[in-house]
């Protein structure tokens, strides 16, 4: 009897493969639904499923037999390898990896902003955790007042590096406050990691992204800029981003200065962010309480606060400007990575019934 | 007999005048020519100076008889009550608290950038350590080029609050990575501490100062831009700063975006930082190595590197745009605070020659 509602996870071991388990669970998908995939370094274990945990099955050509939907979470070659076998199985794929980002041919997709492109398409690419955290927040304004151009300037997680970033940096921390006598010997510099050429506890460094040598713009800041003006489809648009580690676990933190593409009054800002889709405002100057990575982690909302009109431009007559200055933050490992992509299948209408029903007996792994 | 060559450091046993005891120790000032003061709370004990420890004076009226040097490194309050005390006994102060950083009768001073206006001042005050840090890389862009817009985000150490938001940090850090199993309880808040309103371990938070309820600047940023406009003497250059903390024992990051008075190339403006008085170039591109935290703590100089032209405006037919980007880090304890303060005491030339030779007997305190 053949099935087409199973949904494969690719990547099922890594930090935004263990979140896309999460999320499923919490949707009630059924276990049984469910193949978590990994190469062979991974395989043959088993990964948290809800308060369960299932196997891991090993990522090969036959993987996608019976697959509805398939979230590929691993690194580019692997999505080059077999994404394209998923489709032709009958898979309605998300790539989380920079494979398809630029190619014309797939759409690259945050719903809340181009959900449309969709239509049509069975390999949708899913993008970076900066800009999609980055465009979620500034689309409400976007589609009020237009946008002429974006500075943001991140402060990102270790986890953006994977599960090998978090121990890492808790690694670090553990040996250095275990150690550390006091404050005399804050400059004293700890070990380099495997990960980072940094030493990240108690640490804020560039980010780890290749830097092209030619103009100075690393690889982060780069995606930040091709894909927020392909999604935007607007390839002009000034963006300038400067993108930094910081020793923070999950959820990234983005300080932004937008330049809208006509003048706003801030009673007009602030009802079209708090109308957003997919987000919050948390902006009470009184108690000092903003957005912060810790408030953000694993939550799906992406939080706005600190919404102020950019105090080195004066306002006009009618007290509006186009400059405005506002923090950020979002769970890069959800709304980031694996939540977006659940949202993309959700936008495709590519879920099939049987998915939320329990797998029939003999189903292979 | 008469001494003025004595040199007092008030408010001895926090975070910046530790500091300044390890310079004037590191300078080779004899430790019986310097009166470490401090409020009745913190006076009597001792404190750091080089490899020996030296005792805490009680701050009181008389404490400046014979003091020809002193650093205020207290609160307001304490500036205010004793600077003048101080002048009024002959000696030269500088203050590091806020008191005086907008009185039109005493200078601000970064001796490289305004080091002129201190002449026939007796009291100069100490800037904030973010604008110092900013405005010591900045400087050499501004002599050759003009600068018409400065857009600052900064990522500062707990130390800024002093030795208790090291302590906070610590604390928070220790007891989290005993308790924490790993990654899964990321989003677990821990207490709020005694000096920040949010979790300072694995966090990061928009700045402590109070938040202006009209405008939703926050104190340290209206620090930054009220200090640029009158430390370069410009009431009206357009400074948009977001100031946050992030988990950093010491020393200040701040990602910041320079509009020049006029185009430049990228030879240019790496020459000119290249000859920057108090800087250092650190940007490796092809290492991924640039300006850290770590690297700038217990150092002199401030750290400059990701020096690149903005990527989202185009360059002119000679290569040339006016809007570029860099990484800055700066011990904010010592070019922030405390090495700022003994610069402009170099700078006034009010260092007796008594200060370096050992105290006569029967000296107070």
């Amino acid at each position: 009897m053949p099935r087409s509602g199973d949904v494969a996870i690719v990547g099922a071991t890594g930090a935004v493969g263990r979140e896309a388990l999460q999320l499923l669970s919490a949707r009630g998908v059924h276990p049984g639904r469910v193949r978590a995939l990994a190469s062979a370094r991974s395989a043959g274990g088993s990964v948290g499923y809800g308060t369960e945990r299932i196997g891991v099955g090993l990522l090969e050509s036959e993987s996608f037999e019976g697959v509805g939907v398939a979230v590929f979470a691993a690194c580019a070659a692997t999505a080059r390898a077999h994404a394209g076998r998923a489709v032709g199985a009958g898979a309605f794929v998300v790539d989380n990896s920079s494979a398809y980002r630029l190619d014309p041919a797939v759409p690259l997709v945050v719903p809340e902003v181009n959900g449309d492109t969709i239509d049509g398409h069975r390999l949708v690419a899913n993008p970076n955790c900066t800009t999609i955290i980055l465009l979620t927040a500034v689309e409400p304004l976007r589609r009020r007042f237009g946008v002429e151009g974006l500075d943001v300037v991140t402060y990102q997680a270790v986890s953006g590096a994977g599960s090998a970033g978090i121990e890492e940096l808790l690694g670090q921390t553990r040996r250095e406050v275990g150690s550390r006598g006091g404050f005399e010997n804050a400059e004293a510099l700890i070990e380099r990691g495997r990960v980072f050429g940094e030493p990240c506890a108690f640490n804020v460094f560039s980010h780890d992204s290749q830097v092209e040598c030619e103009t100075g713009v690393n690889g982060e800041e780069r995606k930040v800029i091709e894909e927020t003006r392909r999604i935007w489809n607007d390839p002009c648009v000034r963006v300038t981003p400067t993108c930094v580690r910081v020793p923070v676990l999950r959820a990234h933190t983005e300080a932004v200065t937008v330049t809208l593409g006509r003048p706003a009054g801030e009673s007009e800002v602030r009802s079209v962010l708090a109308a957003g889709e997919g987000l919050e405002v948390l902006d009470d100057r009184a108690g000092n309480a903003f957005p912060t990575p810790r408030k953000s982690s694993g939550r799906d909302p992406v939080s706005v606060g600190r919404v102020r009109p950019d105090p080195g431009t004066p306002l006009d007559r009618e007290g509006r400007t186009r400059r405005w200055c506002m923090l950020v933050c979002g769970d890069q490992l959800r709304k980031g990575a694996a939540l977006n992509a659940l949202q993309i299948v959700d936008r495709a209408g590519a879920w099939r019934a049987a998915t939320f029903e329990p797998a029939l007996s003999g189903r292979p792994t």
